[in-house]
């Protein structure tokens, strides 16, 4: 790319972690394209805030992918027949888990990144303060990497895509410190998985519990509306 | 799942190496489900033989998953503005090549696979007579495998949902002998990137040339409609 400025995709979910590494990215000087998925969350309002801290924080541009999950039932983030456990704290995989997720929207990230001559691609996953998903933990972000360098024409022609995970080590407290110094304004960012359509979290999810935590833990105000 | 028979997911496109897989399953005594995917492909008629191919060799059900991409212009095989190459035979990645496609598939399919409990994953790439794709080599092959155990709930509790790509190995023509034996009737599948809306093929493109060069081969008459 000679002296050109490089070009990352951005998985943007539109909660805290997504948005540090898109603000990660940006302080890099990459030009940023930010992506999320509509797969009938139950979230909704994060597709909202997603668009809005993709323009917020200096993207080139945003995509909504329109995810067809109708196979994958079973999931309480997108099945609102199972319910959002509150206060889980358990070590099982929760039920708030859609199989294969991470993986999916990687794919499809890799996709784009090839289309565009992005070279990078970042995913905010965190192995510290998480809620147990397999696709989350290091060895799947390996893996990732691995596979990306074989699936792909710029893999082989040798200029892999380059997978980063920059939070991956952090805790959530870490990671709310390193945002707010990047300038993130952490009240437009959604965690909750049951926000409600004015962007109002629940404070009783697991998402929301981890958030809590991590703004108590930081010492910063956590200054997130609650319903 | 003790002696209850084993679930299997088979990526099923219409073409002759997916039938070719679904007739092995299904040779295995495993429970098909078999997946299309509808991604704009120019050669629609593959999602009509994929359907039927799905129920005459005895699958369980049929999906067809609506994939977006529209993010990935730039292939042959989704958008319309670039040619079909005929008669390319070239080393090189052709334009035919849709980014990161079997990665997207095979994480939708992984997905799929969690969700219904089936133990196995069948895709029908091939690495003798084939187009050069990155993603049908068996070291992309092994990559997703090594993945898969990692990404899902079931690898984590020990049993990893398999990858099989039991074709990988075979020439065109040991295919369609295999296939023949397993009672396929290759007519009712569709190999052509540009087969018209009757389902009779071309002749002339990448897909047509080895699919010819395969009955050749194998010394089988070959009675694919061709225009």
């Amino acid at each position: 790319m000679n002296n050109s400025p490089e070009h990352a995709i951005i998985l943007l979910s539109g909660g805290m972690d997504s948005a540090t590494c898109l603000a990660i990215a940006r302080s890099e000087g990459l030009v940023c394209h930010t992506l999320a998925f509509d797969y009938g969350q139950r979230h909704r309002y994060e597709l909202q805030a997603s668009a809005e801290l993709s323009q917020r924080l200096g993207a080139a541009d945003h995509k909504v992918i329109h995810l067809d999950v109708s196979p994958f039932a079973g999931s309480a983030l997108t099945d609102s027949t199972v319910a959002i456990p509150e206060q889980s704290g358990s070590a099982a995989i929760p039920v708030t888990y859609v199989p294969a997720r991470n993986t999916v929207f990687l794919a499809m990230a890799l996709g784009y990144a090839e289309v565009l001559g992005a070279s990078q691609i970042f995913i905010g996953v965190n192995a510290v303060d998480y809620s147990g998903y397999p696709d989350c933990r290091p060895a799947f972000i390996e893996a990732f990497s691995h596979l990306a360098a074989l699936a792909t024409r710029s893999g082989i022609e040798g200029h892999p895509i380059r997978l980063r995970a920059p939070l991956q080590h952090l805790s959530k407290a870490d990671i709310i410190r390193l945002g707010q110094g990047l300038g993130i304004d952490f009240r437009q960012t959604v965690s909750c998985y049951q926000a409600d359509t004015l962007g109002r979290a629940c404070g009783r999810c697991d998402a929301c519990r981890l958030r809590l935590q991590g703004f108590k833990e930081a010492g910063i105000k956590d200054s997130t509306n609650y319903i």
